[in-house]
This record gives structure tokens, sequence and C-alpha cells, in this order.
């Protein structure tokens, strides 16, 4: 223990679901990263909400509290801004952090559009901050596996793929009006909500898009108001987002976000065709990755040819791995990957595997480019805006 | 055995491999249906290879055989035709039948194109002899269950689907030319190889196409003569097809077909999500239906709801069934109930499953819409052809 | 078609359900094997039942038919006797069969017990007949497969393994008797019925058995009278075994074979564990062998470590496959290939996976051990005939 | 949050691997129960690694730290012992824990052998402190609906089950020698590390033992000591152990553990049988528990019968439930949800899952049974020692 940590202070922004979620991967990455190079120091919140304040006070631990997330930018021990708002906030929020030489970490996805997302980008490139994506996906170990592969050639040539993040929260026409489904809140529904973490997986996979042909529908046009079953609001985001896609490298491919696919939980999937080899995952199955190797021979009797099921459970690259690489893992665990890969680079020279709000932005002009063919009913070019 | 049964001679036109497969199915018919109220005779066979003709007569069994595909027509044994041959002689071959007052069992796709496939199915319609299309798949005992459902309502309305059929037998690039690779001979690639199944089995379970938006891919632009590996010859057809469409019933859906699927072996799959359940198959694993019925009670502890594996196995409606429910079942028993569906409908006033001509038809005109979205790159209505 | 084929004339005894399996086996291989050295004639049947006999007189086309099995006996034309009848009548078939010279392919177990089973093997070796038993298991690709790594040593030292086959056909009260649940007709109930195919094919994979320890149990102790279900008659036989094994090559493993598991349906398994490597199999799933090749790295990330569905689906080394490796294929289809076996094996000098009545008497041999220690408690040393 | 919560105090003996699981338990105990009745306050830490005690307070923030546990015994913030040392103290610990009047959560199994177990089931008897064991599995969502469905008699009466706890970690015969495998450290090996996991949770689901038959084997006879690979020790505990038993309720069932089980991560798995209905799970898919209901219909098409995969994913009782019922779950959550149990059942009078040292006693008494059957190779009936 006579290992020097530096200490890192986190100001999180909005404590709700997922306030707690990142709050408690700061309290637990000790455990997983025992010889990390930084120590966490849980140093302020903001929040609208006085329960949630006293929560995060006397729940969580942290030493401060405020209405004011602007409280938060001037404080010393503040050293990373966690902004974990509904997506409207996202810029504001982001901008204040930068401008106050804070790091961030923003929940995905970046912003409402892709002007909000440029200029916290170029913001972020000005002011040379570390700016990260809670894309957390990326830290599924089977995920990080598959980019190995692909980046090792294990595929060849991809040709071709199908992913799919499928949810079924809003099949229900009672559940009630929130801000995810509102635009002007939001921002977009299943493609901002879903759709942007696939979109980011598959470009973090395959690389960038190069246009795109997409369907937007919203099966349930109206819900009741929260509170107030019977005063209709009208919902003015998308169910369902299906979307034919040709990447840079010339694959073809289909992808689709529902919240509204009867039979699924948390079902993000991907199955990745290329001459030399394939892959698939499936997110409620989360401790393998499936490959199978072209090249292996397929005689006598199958010879060994086949997809196999990679152990990847709880396989992360550090070690010791706690607590164990054979123990099957969940939702969680990639989040506590992601604040780890974050805080390490924050410290330490090393490359990182997390999404920057640059890429941020390249996943905000492909739901641009996807809400603009929708509207058009043909393929459009994603534009790239320059940093 | 007091049981009068009908006789119905069989002509085969075509004893290549899918000739061999129809074949055996009408010697194992007799086992499967013992009761059946016909009685199959292969009268006769028509293939341009000699071996093929002496193998038809003196392993088969057949009666008689000739080269020339006219002579079946005049024969008095013999009541259907069965078309076996490549796609370019099914409208000749065809017609040919139902002018001679034969029933006509035909290899799918119907035809090269909308018209020929109108011409087919107007001269079924005008003599009115049975008109049958190998569409087999509509006979796993899954997908009847799956037909069942729906119309039972079990899924409620259908939001969205999503199908594809996958082979991965065309990625090596020296697999010699065939005429499925030749437009002139197949009128198309993948997408009237083995997407015309997975269309008639969406058309089957969801009803009529209303538009699509098609991309059509050649990723092996050209391949070595047959017999002849130095000689290159231009692929005209597609190794992949990805579709989004939208039936008449307004669910959207993508529908993908495609020879070059790394890691599939013969995977013809879809899942299709309502508001009340949703289903899913996969016919590497035929012998269960996945089905979820969103009206259980997810409570406590999930309660009694998620996918179940409905052990659909060999539990055709046809009691006693042989081998018996129980055994796993394969690619071939689909073809054998396919058959008997046919031959019972002609003896039987009993209603049939199989695809008619005028389905045929209407899978041509979706195709064709595919392919006119390819060359445009925009959503394409169906043209429905009137009878 | 200049190749001679050596005709074989079938006489086949018992045209009940696993006649008429045969029989359509029969009528089948020239399809899945064109270029076979044999070609078969279903010279005659033996039957007491009149329908059964005209159905295969004249559904299948046998030759000839008669009450008493021992006609088949005095043909010229019948080369081999297929035993299909109750196991009782096992040994008096196979022993005149094989004194009138013939070849001999009988249903399993070999007998009701081991003298029996000694009376008939010893016989086989002196008149040196061929003499094979249908434990078809053996011929599913993934099982071959599965011999195929075992004997490269791609398990290494096997050290644990686990099999069962479950069935759940008699888990109603209500299901009337039969001879199946008779000892005095069958010798035994779960243990010969289903028991008996899974300790062939463990002890084809890892050799002969050392010493067993097993329970028998009746749940379900009387039933009613086929035809009478007012009158209850007394079960003798059990609808479970379970047993401890140790096999010769010092691997200890748990077999068992039920006819009351609930929710199966014909669910041969088995998962042996080495100490390079494991592989499962689940016949409800026949078109893969799941392999796990420990030696594989294990690193980074799970490394390509993983259990692999090592396609075997179709790839029965004979080339070409009908009608194709790709194509699933069910329970008729290891019948198919264990016929072709045996034909094959009368006519070219080859090696045979198939059993023979040499291994019949050896799993006869394992069965009485398991019946002794089921009335002892204790564990048994499998006895073995000199033959 | 105006509620009042009962602060109740840690104190932690042993902080390796185990001891940091619990302890971050307890850390994020708040989240996934924001509105327990109860407090937790990280009171004290024993541990005779200086870098360990360390860890505890600065990295865990524990309040206090020594190298003997007994100095917690003394301390009045601290209430729960957790007792996560090496088998060998259970007894110690436990029984100063209780005799200075703390309640007790011990790591299992509860002890070496029946005497200790007995002797701190009595104390706890006698003291009436709650005396809790970690069998965590319990808490598993599936386990939980498995064992409302059995108690709902939704599997009938129960015929038959197989179970297993198999890992491969101790495959490799370089592993070092290390306290798991001494039996005067551990008690046993596979048998009492893995074994009274299962044993734990087939007596959970289907009442108390009647009698066993177990083999118990050592493949990998010794083992390098750690730090001197040359130096080679005798291993004394078991590997593998395979059991067949009879329960209570006269099901009969196979009960295996393995450290050896190549291909395997953390694989405990279960399949019951009964004349109504089945269920089976496997840890390494923890968000299902697959559900057969026999009574459902099967016809027409197999009807509605087959296999469910329940979704109890993170379906626990409480609500909210955090971080959300879909999302999918681990290893580490089960240790949450058992604390908690422990933890609620201070405070509020409710019922609690959790097992208790009287159900660590029971399945000393069957693993008592099975190493005395091992030695005799006879059927042993669990002796049940009374309170």
């Amino acid at each position: 223990m006579s290992t020097v940590r530096k200490e890192i202070g986190i100001g999180l922004v909005g404590y709700g679901f997922i306030g707690k979620v990142h709050t408690m991967g700061y309290l637990t990455l000790p455990f997983y990263y025992e010889n990390a190079p930084y120590k966490v120091k849980l140093s302020g919140i903001a929040s609208r909400s006085e329960d949630n304040r006293n929560r995060a006070l006397f729940q969580a631990g942290y030493n401060f509290a405020s209405e004011d997330y602007l409280e938060l930018m001037e404080r010393n021990d503040i050293d990373v801004i966690d902004c974990c708002t509904p997506n409207k906030l996202h810029k504001p929020v982001a901008l204040a952090a930068m401008k106050a030489g804070k790091h961030i970490y923003c929940e995905k996805p970046l912003a409402r559009n892709v002007e909000e997302a440029l200029e916290m980008a170029r913001l972020a490139k000005e002011t040379g901050v570390k700016s990260k994506l809670a894309f957390h996906y990326r830290f599924v170990p089977a995920v990080m596996r598959a980019k190995q592969l692909i980046e090792e050639g294990a595929l060849g040539e991809v040709f071709n793929f199908r992913a799919a993040y499928l949810h079924s929260g809003y099949i229900d026409p009672n559940r009630p009006m929130s801000w995810r489904l509102l635009k002007e809140e939001s921002g977009g529904g299943a493609l901002f909500d879903l759709g942007s973490h696939i979109l980011d997986l598959m470009r973090f996979l395959l690389g960038d898009f190069e246009e795109v042909q997409a369907n937007l529908e919203t099966f349930i046009k109206e819900r009741p108001a929260a509170g107030n079953p019977t005063q209709k609001l009208k919902v003015d985001v998308d169910d369902l987002v299906i979307m034919q896609v040709r990447m840079k490298n010339n694959s073809l491919g289909t992808i689709e976000a529902s919240r509204v696919a009867t039979g699924t939980n948390d079902e993000l999937r991907f199955e990745i065709h290329g001459n030399r080899g394939a892959i698939t995952f499936d997110l409620m199955e989360p401790n393998w990755l499936k490959f199978y190797d072209a090249t292996e021979p397929g005689k006598p009797i199958g010879g060994r040819r086949g997809f196999k099921k990679i152990e990847t459970v709880q396989r992360y690259p550090e070690e010791p791995v706690f607590p164990g690489p054979k123990f099957a893992i969940g939702w969680i665990r990639y989040h506590i990957a992601s604040q780890h890969d974050l805080l390490a680079s924050l410290v330490e020279d090393r490359a990182s595997l997390g999404a920057t709000f640059e890429d941020g932005l390249r996943i905000q002009e492909v739901m641009a480019a996807a809400e603009k063919s929708a509207e058009t009913g043909s393929w459009i070019k994603v534009e790239r805006n320059i940093l």
C-alpha cells in the first residue's frame, strides 16, 4: 500500500437512476481494480430533488450537494464532471464543465442534435480536457474480444452484418409520458436512446458509416400524462428505427432499435460475417462471444469448424480480475469497466477504449442522416463535420 | 386395407438434386401417411442426362424415361407433373403440363420474372388444374404452429419483424459458375433462390406486402468456369439482398437473404413481435417454435412469462405420426409433408396449406419491387397483377 | 451405371413401428448412397398381423409375406434377416437365421438377459455370419466425430462423464400395459429400452465398463390393461435407472435412463471431460457436437477458448452426401446410415462402426451388473463372458 | 428520508477474496435496496495480513482493524460478525461471536465436520442470535422462482432430478497446493467447496435427504507447494464427488461436484422432473429459469407445451428493483441479496430465505454420509442430529 494513488474528485450532475448507477460504480472500483493508480472521491452532487440530494449525501457519501450544477464547476476538489441528466442538459452541463477546466464523462447520446454535439466536441478539442461518453457496452469483455478479433483479421473482409438493440418497455400504451418520449427533451426516441448504443458499437467494431437508409415508426402515438391518466399527450419520437447502412469498409448491414420488441429484456445483439470468419453476440448472454473461424478444416465430419462460444465471461485484461474470471457478469459490470477506463486514462498515459465526444459527434451525425432518410425515403450520406 | 386409394401417377421433369429429393419423398409417403387416400405411382421421368434417366429407372423405379419432357404430357398414367428443372424451364414445363390437363407441382421460385409468373398463374386459373409450388418450409411443424398462433391472435397486432435466410455456400470465390449465378437461367441470385422462400414464409404468416426498399449486392463478381478454372465468368446476380418491408397489416420488417453468410449452414429464421406476444424460429433448430405470451403474469420473480420452446418436433396434425412425434426431424421431412399436402388435396376436398401459382406470382411481384428499389434506392410499392 | 452392384435380399421379421422404419430405410438407401456397391431387394416379410403383411406387400413392395418367420429362413433370395420383433423373440429369430446361414441385423437390446445374448453371440462367432445390432445412434455424425476426437486424443485422459437417455412417454399412469412393461417380454424397462442405447454409446466412445452401481425405480407400479382400462396390471420393469459407473480407463461417470422425464422428447445426451478437452452432445440438437479444446490459449479476454458447436450436421464421410451436408437431419437419418454400414460391410472389405452381437453381449453384461447392484445396493464388477 | 433506519455494525473476519466480496456487497446495499430499514456501518475488520488490513481501512472504509478477531467481539459498534476465513476457523470465530452476543454470517460450508457443525448450531439455538450461512445461490431469482413453483405444486410429485456444480480450476496439475486441498484446513474438497452449495440448493428446493451413495475421487494426487514448484505435496481431498441420493419425498437424484470439469466456468445446474412439470437451471445462464408445464395442452402441433425460459433476470420481489428488472445479472448480485436478507431479518419481523446454522448442519450431515458411503461403497442413511 505504499503506492501513491492520485485522488480524483467526482462531481455528479443528476442523481436519478443512471446517476446512482455511476455512483455505485465509483464506490466499487477499489474492489474490481485493487491496484488502480487512482483513488476516487465523491466530492459533489447536483440535483434538483431534495430527496436525491439527501440520498447522495447520506447513502452514497458525497461530501457536498447543491441544486445548481454550476456550483460544482467552482469547486477545486472536483476533477471530473459526470453528467447523468436528461439529454437536453448534456450540452449546458458539459460546456460549463469544460470551461471550468473539468474533465467530463457524459451519458449517451452526446446531445439532442448535431449542432449541440459539434459545439461540445469542439470545446473538448479546444480545452484539451478528457471528454468521454458512457457507451459502456464497449466494455463487455465479449465486445472487447470481438474488436481484437476483427483487428487481427480473424473475420477477413467483412461483407455483411446485422445488429439490433431491442427493449420491450414501451409496449404498454398506458406507460405514461416521460422526457424520453419528448423530442425537445431527448432529441429522439428509440434511435437516440438505444440506437446510439448499437450504432456506436458497430462503428467501434467496423469503422465509420458511409450512408444510411432508415425508417422511424411510432406505433403508440399518444400516452397518458404522468399522474393524470385521462390526459393524453402526443408522442413525438420513434418507438422503432430500422436501418440499412453501408460502412466505409463497404460492408452492408441492417441496424434496428426498438422499445416495443415484445419478448425482449435488454437484448443488444450483433452478427458480423466476413470472408474468413464470423462473430455473434447477445447482451442477454453476456458471458460469451460466438466466433466462427472459416479457415479451420471442415473435414472429416465437420472437422473442427463451427461457432465457438469463447468464454469471455469476466476475462478483462486487468489482472487479477475481481471477483474472478469464471464468474458470470451482468450489466453493472460494463459501467464499472467504462468508469475505470476513464479514470485510469486521467492518471496514466494509456490507450483508452472509451468513446470520446468526437465519437459521440460521429454517432450524432449518423442519427441525423437516419432522420433525414426517414423523411425522404432515400439513402443519405453521413455528413462528417470537421472539428 | 379395404380402403380404396386413388392412384396418382407422377411425371417428374429434371432428375438432379431436387428431383431426387422429390422422388425419395414420393417413395416414403406411404410410411409417413399410412392411411393416406392416395397411392403414388412413379410413372415417368424426363431428363437430358442418360445417367440420371437410368438412376430414375433402376434405382427409384420409374416406369418410363425420356429425354423430352413433352412426352410425359402425352401419357395417361401421369396425373401430376413435378417440375424440378432450373428456373428457366419452369414456364415451358408448367404451361405444357397445364395445357395437357395435368396438375403441376413446381420448384421455387415460380419463374424468372413477373411476366412469366403471370402467364403461368393465369393458365392455372383458366385450366383449373391444381398448381402448387414447393415452398416446403410452410410444412415445418413450427411454422404451421406459428401460423395458427398468429391466426388465433396470440401475437395481437404485429408491429415489427425480422427474417433472414442465410447460406454460406458461395463464400468461396473458387466455387465455379453455375446456372444459379446467371440471371438468364435463374432470374436472380440470393433474392430468387433463398429470398423467395423467406418472402413466402413472411407472407404466409403476415399477409401481403405493401412496399419494399431493397439493396442487392454481388460481393464476388466473377467466378471460374466449371471445368475450366482459368476462365473467369461474370456473375450477374446478387449474393446478398437486404430489404426493409412494410406489410399491408402495417408491420415493418427487415428481410435478408444471403449466400455468403459465413458460419451458417441452412439458417432460415424469423422473429415477429406483436403487442400481445412474439415468436421466433430457426431452421437449424427445426424442432421448436419459440413463443412469448406477453399476457401472462410477470410477477412475482418473472411469474410465468418468458419465451417458450414449444415442442413442435414432429407434431403434424395427421395421426398417427410416423415415426412418432418425439423424434427430431430434418430438412427432408418438410418436402414430404408438402408433397402429401398436394396429393391429398387432389383426392380429398380439404384445405391445403401449400403455395399455389398465385402465391408464387405474389412473391415474384415482391422480388420485382425489390429489384426496382435496388436500382432506384427508394421505396417501391408492390404492384399486384390481376389474375 | 455400369457399376456392378451386389443384390442383397432382406427378410424382415416384425412389421410394427420399427419394422416400418427399417423398411423405409432400405427404400431410401439408393438416394443417400447413390454409388453404394449393393442393391437392396425387399424379399420377404414375416408378421402375425394380416394388416401389416398387406401393408408390407402393397405399400412397401415386399415380394413375399408369411405369418411364420421360419419360412424366411428357407428362401434363397434372402441374405439378411432383419429382426424387428419384441425382445423376447430376438433369440429364436436370430438363432434360426444364423443356422440358415443368413446375416442378421437385430433391434436392440440384443436379448432379455446375458444367457440369451451369450448363446446368440456364440452362434454368430461359430457361423461367421455378419451379426449386427441397430445401435443406430453410433451413426449420428456428431457421435462419429466424437469418437474420432477421442481417438485422436483431443480430450486427453478422460476423468469424468455424465450421460442420460430421457423420455417422458410413460409419465401418464393411464398409458396402458404393453410388452415393453413386462419383464418376460422385454427383459427390462428403461434400462433395457433406453439404457442399452446410452450404455452402448459410452462404451463405443470410452471403452469397456469395469463396475457399476445402479438403482432401478418403478414410479408407476400398475397400469390399465390395453383395451380394458378398469383392469390394472402390475408393471414389473423399471421406469428409471440411475447408475454410477467406473470404466476400464478409470473414468467415473453417471448414466441415467428414464421413461418418466417430464419435459423431454428424445433426449439422449452426454458430456465427457478429459484433461485436455471436453465434448457434449444432445440428440434433440443432433446437428452439432460441442467440443472444448483446453489446450487453446485463454488469453487475452478469453483468447480462443470455449465450447465450439462443430457443425457436424449431415457431414457423413461418404461423398457426395445426399441431400447435402448443410441440411438439418433427424432421427430417421441414423437408421439409414446404420443400415448402409451393414450392407456395405457385406459387400466390401471395410471397417464397420456398427455394433456386433458381441457388442450387444457386452451391454447385456453391464445391464445384468446394474440389476444385481440395484438388488444389493453395492458396486458390482461387470462380468465378461468369453465367446 | 425521514425513515428511521437501524444502523448495523459489521465486523468482518478474513479479508481475502470472499471477504472483499462481502464488503463490496455491504457498500452497494444502499443502491440495490434504497428503502431498506437498516443502514450498514463497516465497523471492524480482522485479518492477519497487514496489507489486507490497510486495504480494508483505506479502500473499503472500515473504522477499525486488528490482527485478532477476538477484538471484534468486544466492540459495541459491531452487531454482526461476518466470517470469511478458511473453513478451519469457522467454528472458533462463530462460537466467539455468539458467545459475545453477536449475530453471525458465515461462509460455507459451516464447518469441517458434523461435530463442529453441531456445536455451532447448538450454540446458535441456545444464544438465540441470528446465525446465517452464505449459501447465496438461494438468492438467484431463478432459484427463488423455482422454489415458489415447487411449493405451488407446479411440478406435482417429483420423481427424479440431477444436479451438478462444475468447476475446472483444478485441472492443471501445476496449480499449487492451498488450504482448499488440505483436509485439515477445509474438511474436504469438491464435496465441501462446491458440493455443499448444490446439496443446500437441492434441500432448499426438495426437502431433506434420506440416504446417499457416493464416490469421491482424487485425480491429481499431489501438487507443487506454493512458491516451491519442486516440492510435491499430497492432496488429501477429493477433486470430484458423484452421488446418488434419495430424498425424504422419495425422489431419486444424482448430484455431482467437480473441480476438474474441463470446459466449465462456474456451472451450477439442476434439472427436476415431476409428474406435472419440470424445471432446469444453469448458473452460467443465470437470467432464466426453464419451466415445463406438463398440464398444458400439447395439441395441435405442440399446442402450448414446452420448456419456457421464465425471464427471472433481476426480478427480485423487492420493488423498485435497482438498476432495473431487465438488466442481466451475475454472480455478485446473489451475495448482495443474501446479505440484504440477513440484515433485513435483523430489523424486521420477516421471513428469511437464507440458510441458518441448522441448515448448515443438515448439509454437513449429508456430506458425512457421502464420505462414509465412499468408504464402504454402499448406501448410507443420513443421520440427523437433534439440536
